[in-house]
């Protein structure tokens, strides 16, 4: 629990830096899923941020906070997918190379996506310990800049800067939903909107077949991931120690879901609401579908992300 | 070509009468396909619109014109899916039922929508004539006012808001590429967007298969479309008689795309986009495509709806 805090400060200054080299993402709402769920949904759609996912928040604020002597060998990081290519974008703009770490099995559309912006793949096994030790080569070799995907209080911030918009467009929210993999996007968003408005409920979702961070909550302490089985690949991360600092102060509880209800989630998005969201993006809005949260009148739900390989869908035979 | 003509003004006033009632839909750009075309592109996403489609706008406009009177017995129509659903919802906002000719083999995901909305389904043959028989039954039984899919003034004129709104967003474009099937739309467009702006070229975009409206355009006069064949199931009727006076009167050219570009179109749109467009929404996109648009600096693209199954799409084997 050492290292300085995140604070909305850090998260508002965030705002300003990327504010114009992303997208201000929609908030949409839908007929048809507010009289299922008889409540009021307001849909903040990171899905349609830059690069597909809100990554791209999180990245741009890293890369633009580093001094020019830092930046000057790059970036570097490792990434299941959506950082990677939020990373690749971000280095561009500031005009240095991005250097990426991804397990071997990462969907190609992340794959592509990463190399739509210029960045470097390096391949390695799907597992935490070999992509951290290939990172750290990486590092030694190239003397590049590693931005950690979720464990680094400038990703945090740039990632509460969602909250800062949802909250200015729909300011008397109830409750927020919000996925957790490696805690980045939960620990940005819950500290920004518990300063912005402290009567808001903040509910972290995890796929219960990737539950570290709801045990981790109970326990108090991080339980690492291990094995996790669930189809929301961006959400097989463990909990990193900074977001959980802050996601142990701000956030109130943490729900899991089904493999069904996310699937259930996803599709009725693509149906309902003509948006793609990828698995992990759909997850906050199954805590809604497979009953997992209590009624409330106005809840914000986080769409974080929508890439996916688009030749095969989870429900299709 | 009797009959009073389409004005911005009966288009000004439909957009007052419907804009409380309809979704202001977002004007989206990309990075990644505006470097593919080399120019600057502004989706209009109506697959975002109510219902999934710019169908909501001529309907609501029409359903909310009728006095009460011809409002009493309800209203009915024919149509291929998204006017259907379009129809059942702004009966129901006005507390009027709606009673709707359908062909059988109409995707699911549309019959789906319509009964959504509380809308009654009337299965007909697929085929033009069996429609119009199976309309004309049912308004002589019921007294139901008919609305046609697009040989209607007040749908000519709802779906013209669009252009209204996309002039407001992009006041400077050079182009606007836009469907034609039966013609409404594009009709309602090129009407507005000439009175609005004289210098854009408005260009119509058909597949190849379907192609009786550049035929007609180029003939002077209506040549019906025999055995249409297309992916683009909402693009396979013949061009109504009131659309095509003044698709006449204001639009520079029709041009045809292939089934291949249409499919290449809808896949870019979802992937990069990510947002879900059906092939008759990916139309005017697919122009760009397949390369049937001269270069231009600033284009406006009509995303026309987003309703099909989604158990099987077009690129899976």
């Amino acid at each position: 629990m050492s290292g300085p805090a995140l604070t909305l400060e850090l998260i508002r200054e965030a705002h300003a830096r990327i504010r114009d080299k992303i997208n201000r993402t929609p908030v949409m709402t839908s007929e048809t899923l507010d009289s299922m769920a008889q409540a009021r949904l307001f849909f903040k759609c990171e899905n349609l941020q830059k690069t597909g996912a809100f990554k791209a928040r999180g990245a741009t604020n890293a890369v633009f906070s580093l001094s020019a002597d830092l930046a000057r060998n790059g970036v570097a990081t490792h990434s299941s997918g959506n950082h990677a290519a939020a990373l690749a974008r971000a280095a561009r703009l500031r005009g240095i190379p991005a250097r990426i770490v991804m397990p071997d099995n990462a969907p190609r559309a992340k794959q592509a996506s990463v190399r739509r912006y210029g960045g470097e793949i390096i391949f390695c096994e799907p597992t935490l310990q070999a992509r951290e030790r290939a990172a750290r080569e990486l590092v030694g070799r190239t003397g590049a800049a590693m931005i950690h995907p979720y464990d680094d209080l400038q990703v945090m911030a740039g990632q509460g800067t969602t909250a800062i918009e949802l909250l200015e467009e729909v300011p008397d929210l109830d409750v927020i939903l919000c996925p957790v993999g490696g805690g980045g996007q939960l620990s940005g968003i819950a500290t920004a909107a518990k300063a912005l408005k402290p009567s808001v409920r903040i509910l972290g979702v995890e796929p219960a077949g990737a539950d570290d961070a709801s045990r981790s909550f109970r326990a108090g302490h991080i339980i690492p991931s291990v094995d996790p089985k669930t189809i929301a690949d961006g959400l097989r991360s463990s909990l990193g120690e900074k977001p959980f600092a802050e996601i142990r102060r701000y956030v109130d509880d943490i729900v899991t879901v089904s493999e069904e209800s996310i699937i259930q989630a996803m599709q009725l998005i693509w149906q309902v609401m003509k948006i793609i969201v990828e698995p992990s993006g759909a997850v906050a809005y199954a805590a809604m579908v497979g009953g997992a949260v209590p009624r409330a009148t106005r809840i914000g739900i986080i769409l974080s992300g929508g890439n996916l390989d688009l030749d095969h869908l989870p429900w299709q035979a």
